[in-house]
């Protein structure tokens, strides 16, 4: 620290982001990107002239892709935010409509105290219960800023859209935002009730399933004035915060839709099959409608599996909170990425002297 | 509003972005973009696989660019830090620093207002003299964040890199923001003196002379300890916020270093051929370090020259601020487009019955 910040911000902890090894290449399963690359037409969609075109600024309205996302989800460009990325919306919304409080999961997407810190919204968490589900009804009429990730991080497991209605019903004098960064994956979107909920924010992003992580793309869906109020905050610190080549190719997405869901059923695909080669082995793990798997093998120290495998060549998630210390996250690859990770995950069993 | 808003942001006025019409094509000279694309080695800069690896994340340190821009300013990786635009760094600086307020000159950036409001940063602004040169005497010693941008806009004018050196050593309790985001267009960067005052933030961005606005890249130059808390505000708002494509491209700019600084001097010498051209119109108008010019003509209302220029085809920006309403700021674009804009003004000034 410089000895010139503000005090405000003197104890605040950042968000630890997925370590980006630069020592050799891995099997990169521990930020839950995609194996495979955008689609053909997203490949295509940039010309010299683009790049040329730089000299200009973004639409910072980005209407056009807002009214291709708008209708891919049966509403209008004026219930589409666009932001850099998902956490940028995120954190907008913790700062918007975070007055009362917030509440979220005790075990969930770890950036969220990280907002609320940063913008000195009090917060509760609910704790899961035993297996790691939400148990909604805590969710229901807290009288604060409500925000669920469905399905939830890192443990993948996903509520059925009647569930999260119900919170958003119980909720209407404030804001519920669902985060639905892994939706895709076989979980049940929260949008096709934008139009009946105006507390509604569901929060989405083309890093996941669309396969466009590096590119800084998130979008949110909402009633009209939720999307006004992120759009004044968006104006008073950085309105061109999307950039031109990231716009278009947005939309080359939009118009290739088929491609990324095709991508999202291999991915399933492989996430059902990896998970039953590790529960062969041993571990357990929750249901996971996400492309992730949240698994542990009981006695096999999680930091120790975390480390053996990044020897290895093969990074994973793990996280030092105590309580999930034991588990990692494992985002699914290829087919063939996770037949070498069930390789490797053998040869350590074997190493340790495992049955 | 949603009615959901935070009290805290109730009366908030966004910062509103230069027009981007979408009803015909204009001479677009209102919004200070260079009218050059970037360099041939940016033109070239990205393959197919670079769009392909778009799925995995951005290096959220962006090492290898701030190696590349450390080295072009003498300084190293740890002196830089990069973000979305300089109007991102800009409001992590008034979030970060303004804990004891702020003060900048009183016609200035107009975004600088509102990131103070954002944030609660209570600001003072020291009034320009009548020819709207900055009274260095009084940004000095002013126990406050202190913002300076240099040149100044929307006017042109340059302090001497001395007198920037007298307010950043008079203020060495507080960050002295020295905003360059013109400075390659004739003004003279203090990032010789960041080695020397720890407590001095020089921003700079890639949307102006570098031909990169909507790339969305903006660079600052501190001491570690300033980069450190900025740092701390990205990774607690939006760590992976400069895109891969961008993070390449950037990278290539500062390998073709000279195209930009050439590309600058053209637009100098262009800049002096129109203020020479509207001279002898009997415009008047500060010495501009800036790509552009601040121009009023005796007799012609500011408003109605910005609004013919528009019907005409060409657009200029013009303030509604009644201190600079006869004013109008307009950008330097090629020769043959200045020659454009200087035969419409010839033609309203006849229109107008203007000698």
């Amino acid at each position: 620290m410089s000895g010139f910040m503000n005090s405000r911000y003197a104890s605040l902890e950042a968000y630890t982001p997925g370590e980006q090894p630069r020592d050799k290449q891995y099997i990169k399963l521990n930020t839950n990107e995609s194996p495979y690359p955008p689609s053909p037409q997203v490949l295509e969609a940039l010309q010299r002239q683009d790049v040329a075109d730089l000299r200009l600024y973004s639409d910072p309205e980005g209407l056009r892709l807002r009214e291709k996302l708008g209708a891919l989800y049966g509403l209008t460009a004026g219930n589409v935010f666009l932001s850099n990325g998902s956490d940028d919306i995120l954190n907008f919304a913790f700062m918007a409509f975070g007055e009362d409080g917030a509440v979220f999961p005790g075990l969930t997407y770890s950036f969220y105290p990280v907002f609320a810190n940063l913008h000195k919204v009090p917060f509760e968490t609910v704790p899961l219960r035993e297996d790691f589900t939400v148990p909604v009804e805590e969710m229901k009429g807290r009288g604060k800023l409500t925000v669920l990730a469905n399905p939830n991080a890192p443990t993948g497991i996903a509520l059925p859209l009647a569930e999260v209605e119900e919170i958003v019903a119980s909720n209407r004098d404030h804001v519920v935002v669902i985060d639905e960064a892994y939706v895709d994956f076989g979980g049940q979107s929260a949008a096709s009730l934008v139009e009946k909920y105006d507390n509604l924010l569901v929060v989405m992003t083309y890093s996941k399933s669309r396969s466009m992580a590096g590119a800084r793309l998130g979008f949110a869906l909402a009633s009209r004035g939720i999307i006004q109020d992120l759009e004044t905050l968006k104006y008073s610190t950085n309105p061109y915060n999307v950039n031109r080549l990231t716009l278009k190719l947005g939309e080359a997405a939009v118009d290739s839709d088929g491609y990324f869901r095709e991508n999202a059923q291999k991915i399933m695909e492989t996430r059902t099959y990896t998970a039953a080669q590790l529960r062969e082995l041993g571990f357990t793990m929750p249901d996971s409608k996400a492309n992730f798997l949240f698994v542990r093998r009981e006695g096999l120290d999680g930091e120790t599996l975390y480390r053996k495998l990044k020897e290895r060549g093969i990074l994973i998630r793990h996280f030092s909170d105590p309580r999930i210390a034991q588990y990692n996250r494992v985002t699914i690859g290829t087919r063939e990425e996770m037949e070498a990770f069930l390789g490797e995950v053998r040869a350590i069993l074997e190493e340790e002297g495992l049955p």
